[in-house]
């Protein structure tokens, strides 16, 4: 029996060095074309709605990692974000929109590290797996969710919602059948200047866990990481009034940053690149 | 007992007179709120990819309920759209676009009626369950289906597809897991005038059956009709190169009209209201 | 022009006398394959997760349609449904299970008709197409929902619910995502005598709209109908304890006739073939 | 600014200390529920469908990852399997449907890993969330898709599908709207020793890569695993005759290992519990 494995193991091992598995998540494949993610550059643009709230400070506190502490001026300060995403890489993914095009929404807390004011996300839904994939080897902790938001459309009618004083939009977010949060913005007035609300940069934790008995306690991944995004664009900012619930659901623990109050509803367009992660702390080093 | 039924249906008589029970479509409720469709007027407003192309007229004739002819002069023209619509109603469904946003892909296949140049509708389908009811109501032959389209988007990104000269949209549609179209286009130029290409108006068969065994070959509600559009609006039309796969499927019949011939793309916006239908001819009468 | 109009007219009417249209609903296809519903026999195979509750009985006697009377012994019993259906026409339906499989939710609350005591079914939700359309020929006012029900598996695991004496099964639904029901039940012991308990004709209002102006007021279709079930089978039914919630969501109506007070629960396999339908009472007439 | 920001940091490492954050994946959250998953003991059951075939030797060494080889004894052959499966962990998750059922889909190929003979799984597809990260912890490479399988119900009709000579039973599997396999099997007869059939060990490639640039090409996680399974029960065992078929998709690659023969059909039980895993090999290392 041994020789036939050495056998085996010696074809192989010359079989090996031909095989060029490829792709850079899962599944690997000769081709590369099964892979959820490709390697970057990854482009993105989007329509978001986007609701101020304050949080219970506590209860943001308890869900910061390591080194990152609660922003005291902030006072429970939190961001919570619907967006329609479109995505391509190298390979033309943006006229294959069953399989790249997604909705997402995601809670951002106000919070400092290293004495820099940043935005750390908690929380973060999406109904697609390539989003997951991508959006896991970041740090953002993704899950499957069902995401809306009114859109804008131009040919004109009561069912528009232009980008003009007055207009109405809706959003929520669900998951496995429950609806963690939905929203309602009236638009006000266009804003120059973005900058002066979007300026934190976003903080995760990229975190893979260990199944074998032994490391079941030791994550091989554990890594606090800061987004990084090329030829970043805000455009078609508008500022109105807003409404936001996050209901309590089971088996969930988003509710516990729900809205104690509410402050201004967004709407824009955001694009980005993204090449790179900036890895700022590693927990399992 | 016959003491008991009287008195109990005179009771339910009396209370028969005060139950008002709403809705255009089922379920009727005391507030109307739960039916899948209220009164009209209804409002849409919606962004399009349309790939025309020439079917097997025979096949396209087949498909022809009595008194719509093929024409002659088409050579089995049709256009197949793709839809992302937004829907309103008179209580703000806007804002509810869990329930009210839908896709939509269709088949329009050149024919006549009465001597007037029109479209006719075999095949259509949606991801919505008010799309499906207040279509069903127009004589539009609706299933579900989920249907894709390329957005464009205003923050500037090579995941943008903004309306300009080379940018690339793909669609698709699949029910129940089989793909039954896909297109690509590619932008061209605007065209000023949208009336030279969309400019015949959408013929349907309105269909519903008796499922009592004495009238099962007698349906009590089969009409062709004739969609209505108030404020109709095509804005933002461009023109390109198209394709258009139509694959066979198990258990659809739609492959029977696939593009023998493509033509040209188009992207345009279009909203229009509906209040109304226009009878054509009644066959169950 | 007239001459050429008749020429077509003509032409077509000769055609028409030959195009056989095949399909019991839409859409009307040659090969009958398209159709979401071809002529009956439809049958069915379910297992089932039911939980006997009562509500307001204001709020059950506001859905009656006329000529339904509340059940004055009733005193607001209901019963709340979920199903996990296998269908098979006479085509194989069967092995295709991605198109005909399904999962139903519904509520029946207890009431009179003709003296005779009923189950009338205000709200019913399914996640299949081919579902609503056959549905809605019945009279069921079927909407989309997503609906799940622990299942009871035969290998051995904690995983594996089996029908047996402290099992535990659970059920939800939810449509839009909104949670509209949810359900727990723990088996106690089995009935040998289902018909106790099940044993009321299921009674519901078939209803299709005129959306032309002149009729928006008077339905065509709108009957009073009652369900029949050949070759009814009901098998393997336990009891127990059961937990009931239908929390009030946007945009519907059913939390009206949410669970004052909560029953038992049962676990049961059903069967049945439909062929046929009685019409109890035509409010169009 | 220095001294603000060592004040902070301080605050934030006395509070890291007493934060507990827990789950064994992301979401990490003080309470842990809103971690797709828990830490094991998994328990699974299922219900199965399984085609043998046979695909061109080729194209499974070239999925192969090194130091797995061929096994030449094979000539190709794998195992198309299809799963309904139901999750339980630690908390009752057998009564959340909604959130823990799913189904799955995926292929096994024979190989040789270390003279001893194996299955690897190249392709898995399920619809749920919490699965796929799971199976990511496990070295599946799990993408979403839609899969269903016919039923077998206790209540006995034309639709129930008993587990009998002659129940024909199809099942499918789709991603993103493509057909990615069919399947179709008729029952012939009862299997007493499933072992001579399913008794190899499944093998895996588990991976996680690193994003930042640096680290593009050094997967942090990289491994050779083996699935572990306590309690493994194979039950109810069924042969017969098969079809699958495995269409060329865009964006995937399974079709590489399309059948070239098929062999049986198998229907069966299967149930296990996972608390380990077998690291077989570190590629990172």
């Amino acid at each position: 029996m041994t020789t036939t494995l050495e056998k085996r193991t010696a074809s192989q091992q010359a079989q090996g060095q031909t095989n060029m598995l490829k792709g850079f998540t899962v599944p690997l494949t000769p081709g590369g074309k099964s892979a959820l993610a490709t390697l970057p550059p990854w482009h993105y643009s989007s329509d978001c709605l986007v609701v101020e709230y304050w949080a219970d400070p506590a209860a943001i506190a308890a869900l910061l990692p390591p080194g990152v502490a609660p922003d005291q001026k902030s006072g429970g300060r939190a961001f919570f974000w619907f967006l329609d995403w479109q995505f391509t890489g190298s390979n033309d993914e943006l006229t294959d929109p069953a399989r790249y095009q997604y909705r997402e929404a995601f809670a951002l807390v106000e919070a400092i590290f290293d004495g820099i004011p940043i935005n750390y996300c908690p929380f973060i839904f999406v109904d697609n797996d390539a989003a997951v994939a991508r959006g896991w080897t970041q740090g953002f902790p993704k899950k499957l969710g069902s995401v809306y938001q009114t859109r804008s459309f131009s040919a004109p009618s009561p069912a528009a919602a232009p980008l003009a004083k007055g207009s109405r939009f809706g959003a929520s977010l669900a998951a496995h059948g429950e609806r963690l949060a939905t929203a309602r913005i009236q638009l006000e007035e266009r804003i120059a200047d973005p900058a002066t609300v979007f300026n934190r940069p976003t903080v995760m934790r990229r975190y893979f866990p260990q199944l074998a008995k032994a490391g079941q306690h030791k994550p091989p991944v554990d890594e606090l990481t800061m987004s990084l995004t090329d030829n970043l664009a805000i455009v078609d900012v508008w500022v109105g009034s807003a409404e936001l619930g996050m209901p309590q659901a089971q088996g969930e623990e988003m509710h516990a940053i729900a809205p104690l109050r509410v402050g201004r509803g967004y709407r824009l367009g955001m694009a980005y690149s993204v090449t790179d992660l900036r890895i700022l702390k590693n927990y399992a080093a």
